[in-house]
């Protein structure tokens, strides 16, 4: 038995979930926000139903790791420090170095700030998070966990833009995606779920939340996914544009009197859901505005279940068939709608949805079918867990090493 | 019976055909390049096998014009200049305003220059070929047809992209879509083969040339495309990018030290085959390389085929199911590799080629069916022939008008 945190390191917050492994049990988990404000926001939540949430100023991480650890003693989630066998932090960027999960050394913890050229936020802070815990638990095992490392298998056809070949080859400039950590655990879970082998499977695992991605995963591994060089690529998001003609940056310039990097902060902020609707990024507000009779927003809602749904049509072409779509994540796990419409223009294809099942409030947090007792293929609700999975990556790193 | 001539003008050069309708005989094509140059090529050829080939300086379309009509009365295509009973001019772009063939007058002319906003050198030389015409020939009807028009029927979810709405409202950014008098020709014409009604199929158009798209067509009518705002979207082409992460302008801007336009520029001229290949933007020379084990040629007809077979998959879930899948351009009706491995993952879907009709020589330059008799879509090889469409819209213009 091993206690192993999951760590998520953002530039001003830290979130946390300490595990019993391997039973998988959470003991704690927490939240800090406004690193470096004088009005950061602590809150720790025990597995025996302490609290502790308070409003103070915090300095920086190594502030915030060390008044989460003070915490989980005084909590009494565990008697001393040593008892933490190891930590695993989510890395947003791993490039082409990292295919899996790697035991940070000092030699990786460069790297991982290295790769902070196609991250720069997102890495800088995932290492700042590893120094602090490094520092303050020096006994701990530290493991690296990559958003990116699971689509490391992706073929060429699917990871090369049609670009010239050596701007790949000089900048790395190709197709990463994201969210690796989550498809990997979800598509796992779901051939547990079915009692059946990963290779024997075709999966199309739609991640829907407030960021949104595809994957296309065949024998356990991904072959494709919508996210691209950065999270910008793809479906209609949140606040993101996915797919569009890149025609469109100098043209927005020159009308809006902004520069390439304004261009692509409002594709990043600005523009999804929340563009087209001109209401809000949630697509819990989207659907009922909708549905109430607000035009954009009825447009942002097909627009958005149009692109799922055909890329789930481009993937299944790409692997000769599906044999399971699962939904996960915020939208995925939550939208009846969503679900039933995605899968609507699919019965073509003998992909029917129950809508009953899909209804049903019934199992919620655990894997469950929504399929058709007729349909061809499987489809699955999976509650993601990327905490779980960062954990198992930590146990199972730190037995072979 | 009518002579009415189809024309495609651009910046330097100009193509015409001149049709005797509405038999659709061609009494005459020809070809100037390098207008504007001292060493212009004027190359013209007659229905009963008259050629007239010359180089010489070529000041201005105005002369250029002249000058083929000149040919025609000399060549006894026609007697005199009042035969032609109409011209129809391919215009690139006609925005949201022209839903289909137009007969020209002042306001429409202006409109056409107007709209040059969206493709500057196209729709520019398009409206100076229209004026050469009326001065010439100032009793012939003039039609213009648009290669945006027949994509006006898609819905808003197709052609709006997930930026802020007021883009759409302010600047007309959105997804216009091209090629869609050849998508429109073929569809007609493989209802025609068909022997069936347009308005019961769904039609998925790949008209595969140097530049690249698929339409997907229903009851006649272009729901979805790929080109977007401009042709630069959608499929791997010969030299442009094709769908690609927008984020990656503003990097390639820093590391190339470039403008977001030149960039721009490199995605729709050095990318796509060429890019890829580093070797030719012609699918010939690319497949041949690949045969012989070509890394980077392999590399680029194999995404070449993938974005054309995973487009397929979208379009058939978009209308819920597929009767005809069409090929056709250079690419499209002569590439027996290209058509054989795009369908090749159909199979899943009960879409089959006869290998042996795919690589037959028979028949060809007409329509005709390459699909095994158990598929349960069509596959066909049209010809396109966006000069008749044209010549066709003419007549059916001018004698409503």
């Amino acid at each position: 038995m091993h206690k192993i945190m999951a760590v998520n390191a953002g530039s001003s917050s830290l979130k946390f979930q300490l595990f019993e492994m391997p039973s998988e049990d959470v003991l704690a988990k927490g939240l800090i926000e406004r690193i470096g404000m004088k009005d950061a926001v602590i809150s720790i939540k025990t597995h025996t139903g302490k609290k502790h949430e308070e409003v103070s100023h915090i300095a920086d991480h190594d502030q915030a790791v060390k008044m989460i650890l003070e915490f989980l003693i005084s909590l009494e989630v565990v008697k001393n420090l040593k008892e933490i066998y190891g930590t695993g932090h989510r890395i947003v960027h791993g490039g082409e170095q990292f295919t899996g999960a790697t035991i940070v050394t000092p030699k990786v913890l460069a790297k991982i700030e290295q790769l902070a050229e196609f991250a720069p936020l997102h890495n800088k802070a995932n290492a700042t998070g590893i120094r602090a815990f490094q520092e303050a638990i020096p006994t701990a095992k530290t493991v690296a966990v990559f958003d990116t490392a699971f689509h490391q298998t992706m073929p060429p056809a699917s990871f090369l833009y049609s670009i010239p070949y050596r701007y790949y080859q000089e900048h790395k400039i190709r197709k990463y995606g994201f969210h690796g950590t989550s498809h990997k655990y979800v598509s796992r879970e779901a051939a547990k779920f079915m009692n059946r082998d990963l290779k024997d499977l075709r999966i199309i695992s739609c991640h829907l939340g407030n960021g949104a991605s595809l994957c296309a995963i065949k024998d356990g591994k991904s072959i494709d996914t919508t996210m691209g060089f950065t999270p910008l690529e793809g479906l209609t998001m949140g606040t993101r544009t996915g797919n569009i003609d890149p025609a469109v940056v100098p043209y927005i310039m020159e009308k809006e009197n902004m520069s390439a990097a304004e261009v692509i902060d409002v594709f990043n902020k600005k523009s999804g859901l929340l563009g087209i609707s001109e209401l809000s990024s949630d697509l819990r507000d989207v659907t009922s505005a909708a549905q109430e009779g607000n035009y954009q927003s009825g447009l942002a809602l097909s627009i958005f279940i149009k692109r799922v749904r055909e890329t789930i049509g481009a993937y299944a072409v790409e692997m000769g068939g599906v044999d399971a779509i699962i939904f996960t994540a915020g939208v995925g796990e939550n939208s009846v709608i969503v679900r039933e419409q995605v899968i609507d223009g699919l019965q073509f294809m003998d992909i029917k949805v129950d809508k009953n099942l899909n209804e049903s409030n019934e199992n919620r947090g655990s894997t469950r079918s929504i399929s058709s007792f007729n349909s061809k293929v499987e489809i699955l609700v999976v509650p993601t867990d990327e905490e779980v999975e960062i954990a198992r990556d930590v146990l199972s790193l730190s037995n072979q090493g």
